[in-house]
């Protein structure tokens, strides 16, 4: 392998092009209109330009992407994350063009993709579920029979749902009746599908996920666990490796979880099998990320593996060089996720140039960014700015580094996480350990209900408002309208 | 403790106070009229001035540090390398004035301080010392007889120089008289006394040194070797830990042997025992440094311990909170020194200022630097700009990411040791862990001889003519002469 394509932008496409330079391995870069500046077409060794700014004209176009590998004799393409990492029928394209995608099957992508077929695939393997129906239903005295089974608190969701829509918590059985009628009713009129399922509600869940690796010859191995369990919006702001909650026994066991959904789908490359934990530390798969994570550096520097170089050695045919024994823990990581956000404003976006822009240095800091001091943050995608990443030998150090390193990060001209990243940092659920995925809720925002999906369009339409009123450069002219459209269309979820 | 006082400036001085500030100890700087603008000053808590930019009127002055301390209370001081680590009497007066001194007793580093007393006191550890006459001789006779038991070849060194000052080779018996007259002659005229010393000449050496971490409570440990045999007019530019050449049994050795050295002077805090290998791997203990290197971070990488908490702890009183066996080396470390020099005109010290200064960031590479984009590099210290440092899985990964490190780092309007980095980096020599001191004389700048103490002279020189040359602003108007004799003055060597 020669030559690869990086199929994404940002600091994504900047820390998978640093991995490939020091395999020898040449890069090419593609880029929309939006980022002819952007720091990753400087780094590459080519850069192909693939069209208008909105992911869906340039980055999510697959055609583009492999006419780009054709064109400039790339052998490979790394997807990084979003964008097209978990699109299965891109890794069919891909492969029916000659090339290697570096991530997994298209069969496994499909599999995992979809939630009945992920988990009928790990129910081979007896991998706890979090109890509840297995299908959809209506009849209520049925459910009320199921729920009794399963044991209160019950959640009660729309099949058709998603992302926390129609979703409703019964704390006891008198409730249930009343309750489960609203929820039919209400997925009936908005989705015209009453079906719905009915599983445990874990009332104080902690996500935690197991890194794997597989290569093509039925070697698995899990590169232990993250945890990412300070989120807001059900997004991931803050990420640690190890979890500060897991005894050897357990992580033994999840890891073994994990490797055991891979080798259901005969897994391929790097993935993510993520968990719920229970306040008994119970643990239940939720779903598996048949790519690289955001979080992925916390893994790194507590293996001393650089995940890329795996997903590529395993891309160009290598086996794994080591077992599961093989395997050690060493020191702590911890990763607060840098967006332009306003914390105070219960995480709405802020776009704009960064006038000021200083990362911190020194001894145990990572900083995996893809701007430079004086460049705008594009309101097209995810306004992520950087990955701040400590290491310390253990918890303690790594979030005294964490504490030391925002104090050093300077960023104006625009609000970011950093602010909030000290505040977990020095909040005692935190530094205990004793937290869970409700922490923004509870301890930060509690003025502030957790955002629901009807914030997400007005955070659109706030973005595209900011950005109209910052822009002065008449070269492009949107409405508010077109903008929170897009932003709306290509904004992902990692 | 709960503030200290960092007598340095540039980078030691910034890595000094971030593990301060991550133990959650205040700082205070101190700074002379050239450092008004130095990162250290704003970084600090507290800043002090204490006088005009050459270091003996300034950093040197033992007692503007002490006054420093008093007046705004810090309890300890921690000197860094160079100015007055290494002065014994500093230490005492420290030790007078009530404060603490983050570093080893007065007495230890007295001992240490003086090649006499130094190999007086490993000697009672039978530590192995370079074959040759314990004291000084002038008569040739016995000369002749001595260097016949200690074996061919054979260097003459002057009693009364220093630095390379006085030094002749003697390849074979046959030569050894003349060559002692001429030696005895030289240093009469040039010393005044023409006394010499006489020892094996090893012609492939080695320098590997070990670092060694004290308490008050008598353990002592070592956190195993750094390889320093990159270097160029004696100096150190390239480090790495571990050595590529060592292996387990003559590491276990050289880390008693180094142990040993400490525990002959009782010795507490963070010290480096030097030793010379040759090329039968044979070590001999050529000095103590009673202080923190310019390369400890190479071993706070392998270890995983951060060198100046440890080097506080110990001062606070702390236990050592491991035993030798708790150490283990994990990955590879290698360090770049980048100087402000010219590595195609013999190393020659480069000024100005830095028009584009853009360091290298993602996995495994840590910059310990003091300068920013637009800053200048001042003619009076020393001039190095940073520390490149990066970490890998294994020797051939570390390469491999400081040859991306170097290619990512971006600096304008001053000559470098990057490109001599990047030489380095891509040598056979070195990648195969085959070279010596004389790697820069061999394979870099085999035409230059190398510079001997008449260059440093022209150095002074040069580097004051191109101040005068390109300092437009009028503020400061000081004669070539001047400069060069506070140049060569302040000049310290690590």
């Amino acid at each position: 392998m020669k030559k690869i394509l990086i199929a994404n932008r940002g600091e994504i496409a900047l820390r998978i092009m640093r991995s490939a330079k020091e395999m020898g391995i040449l890069t090419v870069a593609v880029f929309s209109e939006a980022d002819r500046e952007a720091l990753h077409v400087r780094y590459a060794d080519e850069a192909i330009f693939i069209g208008p700014a909105p992911a869906s004209q340039s980055y999510l176009v697959g055609q583009k992407i492999i006419d780009a590998c054709l064109l400039t004799g790339a052998e490979a393409i790394h997807p990084g994350y979003g964008f097209l990492s978990e699109n299965a029928e891109f890794a069919r394209m891909v492969k029916d063009a000659g090339l290697i995608l570096i991530g997994p099957t298209p069969e496994a992508m499909a599999i995992m993709g979809n939630k009945l077929s992920a988990k009928a695939a790990a129910l081979k393997y007896q991998i706890p579920m979090v109890p509840g129906t297995e299908e959809a239903i209506t009849d209520i005295e049925e459910a009320k029979r199921r729920a009794q089974e399963v044991g209160f608190p019950i959640l009660i969701k729309a099949a058709a749902g998603g992302g926390g829509k129609g979703m409703r918590i019964v704390e006891e059985l008198a409730a249930f009746e009343e309750q489960m009628q609203l929820a039919v009713s209400e997925a009936k009129s908005a989705f015209g599908d009453g079906a719905v399922f009915i599983e445990r509600y874990v009332s104080s869940p902690r996500h935690i996920e197991i890194q794997v690796l597989g290569d093509n010859y039925g070697n698995i191995v899990h590169l232990f666990e993250r945890e990412c369990s300070i989120q807001r919006r059900h997004q991931k702001v803050i990420e640690e490796a190890p979890s500060s909650v897991l005894s050897p026994e357990i992580r033994a066991k999840m890891g073994k979880c994990a490797v055991d959904v891979a080798r259901s789908v005969n897994y391929t490359g790097a993935g993510t099998v993520e968990f719920i934990l229970d306040e008994n530390l119970d643990f239940f798969f939720l779903e598996m990320n048949t790519r690289l994570q955001v979080e992925h550096p916390v893994t790194e520097l507590i293996t001393g593996l650089d995940l890329v170089k795996e997903q590529i050695k395993i891309a160009r045919g290598e086996k794994l060089s080591y077992s599961q024994e093989d395997l050690k823990i060493n020191g702590h990581a911890i990763e607060l996720r840098v967006y332009a956000e306003d914390p105070q404003h219960n995480f709405l976006p802020d776009i704009g140039v960064l006038k000021t822009y200083r990362t911190p240095k020194g001894n145990g800091v990572r900083v995996d960014d893809g701007f430079e001091q004086g460049m705008e943050i594009p309101v097209y995608y995810d306004p992520m700015i950087a990955k701040l990443i400590t290491f310390g030998a253990d918890r303690k150090e790594a979030i005294a580094r964490m504490r030391r390193a925002i104090s050093e990060y300077d960023i104006t001209g625009i609000q970011t996480t950093l602010n909030f990243g000290k505040f977990v940092m020095e909040h005692e659920a935190f530094t205990s350990g004793n937290f869970d995925t409700h922490f923004v809720g509870k301890y930060f925002n509690p003025e502030n209900k957790e955002s629901t999906d009807a914030d997400e369009a007005l955070i659109a339409a706030i973005v595209a408002l900011k950005s109209l009123k910052k822009k002065t450069s008449s070269a492009v002219i949107k409405t508010a309208e077109e903008i929170s459209g897009n932003w709306l269309k290509n904004r992902t979820k990692y």
